[in-house]
């Protein structure tokens, strides 16, 4: 089995790599940048912008099975800024994906969709995939029109597809700078001795998912070549403010914070009901909160 | 009130716009071209492609309270040829239109959505307008993304929104040429002597609602100030068969007619539950079927 992996070498791309390189697949990588890791032995890895590059793109499927789709140009942080980008970028670059595999006979299909977002104000905790899908922020509105794509493409097409809904996913190797993943950014910011900010007044509830779970999902449904739409998180809710004390208490030291006008897309509360995705694998999330706020607290120190 | 019509020469728009001057309403009209109506007395047109000619339309915006959006790129039957198309000519040219009204201060918008096509394949008919959104065609698709950016936008910018999610209007000026609507197309095809195509087995069913009647709870909603997300149909199905035998039986002559292949993004059935609007307002359907189809017979014959 050949795998495509469209940024391959971001934070959840470079785990996923490690361990489908580990299980013996034969991996290619397009990417932008080495931006995380040092290139792998046994991957090939070309370099071009997926958005603006379809040629690259085109070349990049030949020989293919199956493609893992992780690029995002945005995160929901920053998406609502500039929705017109959002569009463009991963909107339109996925339906041309689409179109260009289809052309060319590739027919299997991993995306990484967003619990977090495409749902919005659920009012069932945890969330089950059934529960309709109504996005606050541009990143989830176009999450979700991407997964509609999807789903036209696999009726109409033939593409056999596997959609995660990823709740909040952290560990090593995420970014920091603010927008991408509050366990990093709270870390760096208390080891720097800056101010957390944070919208609204902690009590925010998200699903946070050890990024080494993520991938152990994730490698299981390529070899197992599993279809559908799944949720991927822990099931476990925590508040900011459980993940403020979690980690003064795992760095010793007190953080100093504080609290700004909530912004109005952020959802009030999300976790995931993740009983699909236990049932279709032996799959289960292994790392705790802690667990892995404490990896993440090493790999940091380094 | 001064209102806005964009697309106010297409089929639905030139009915609306003369109920609005009818009323006493000013309004602007920004249009491609001179295609169904001859200029009415009191209406100021500005010709001007919507998608490309940005300025334009910041020009036409300015000094107006409401903002009506008709204009579409794409039809249900075509949309999927093309979704790239369908995206930039639909949802960026409306995402961009949220962010110049936005910017110039417009507050009100009535979007013409889709009740055919935002739902796909509903298990619930009449289908309610708080069931789940699951569209299976690019038409759909990009229907409800400008449905989620205008629920961004309301919630986050104040935007007072009304979408009408309109079944299958049909009427005078409606496009014959086979994409646009079922009713104009087979009554030009069998005055014209020639074969009526018909996808599937002729037992898809669909919500036809004459023109007046949609341009009645328009009028109404706007006058009225009337906010939120409406199925706007007549509650009442006909299958293409019925149809048939509606419009051999109004002509007096006999169709002749081919069944191809089905085709994977026509849902099987589309009713929609009224109940909604028909309590919001003082409206209900008066046109049946019947009268709708004589009406369009009528006016062909000129």
């Amino acid at each position: 089995m050949r795998v495509l992996v469209l940024g391959g070498n971001g934070f959840i791309g470079s785990h996923l790599v490690e361990a489908l390189v580990a299980s013996g697949t034969h991996v290619r990588v397009l990417t932008r940048s080495g931006q995380y890791i040092q290139p792998l032995h046994g991957v090939e890895y070309r370099y071009a912008d997926f958005v603006a590059d379809s040629a690259s793109l085109a070349e990049s499927l030949v020989d293919v099975d199956i493609v893992i789709h992780l690029i995002s140009t945005t995160v929901p942080a920053t998406a609502n800024l500039d929705p017109i980008a959002d569009i463009k970028g991963n909107l339109l670059s996925t339906v041309r994906l689409l179109q260009q595999m289809r052309d060319q006979g590739v027919s299997r299909l991993v995306f990484l969709s967003s619990g977090g977002t495409v749902y919005g104000d659920a009012k069932t905790i945890p969330i089950p995939e059934e529960y309709e899908r109504n996005p606050v922020s541009s990143y989830g509105i176009v999450k979700v029109a991407i997964e509609n794509y999807i789903a036209m493409f696999s009726s109409q097409h033939g593409l056999k597809s596997l959609v995660l809904r990823v709740s909040n996913p952290y560990g090593p190797r995420q970014g920091h700078l603010g927008v991408q993943g509050v366990i990093p950014t709270f870390f760096q910011r208390i080891i720097a001795g800056e101010e957390i900010r944070i919208w609204g007044d902690g009590s925010s509830v998200r699903d946070y998912l050890y990024i080494s779970d993520l991938v152990s999902f994730a490698v299981q449904g390529i070899n197992r070549d599993l279809a559908g739409v799944y949720n991927v998180g822990s099931g476990q809710g925590a508040s900011l403010k459980d993940i403020l004390s979690l980690i003064e208490e795992i760095s010793g030291r007190s953080a100093k914070v504080s609290y700004l006008t909530p912004r109005g897309f952020d959802v009030k509360k999300v976790v995931l009901d993740i009983s699909k995705a236990r049932k279709a694998l032996d799959w289960v999330p292994t790392v705790s909160l802690r667990e892995g706020c404490e990896r993440y607290w090493k790999w940091v120190k380094g």
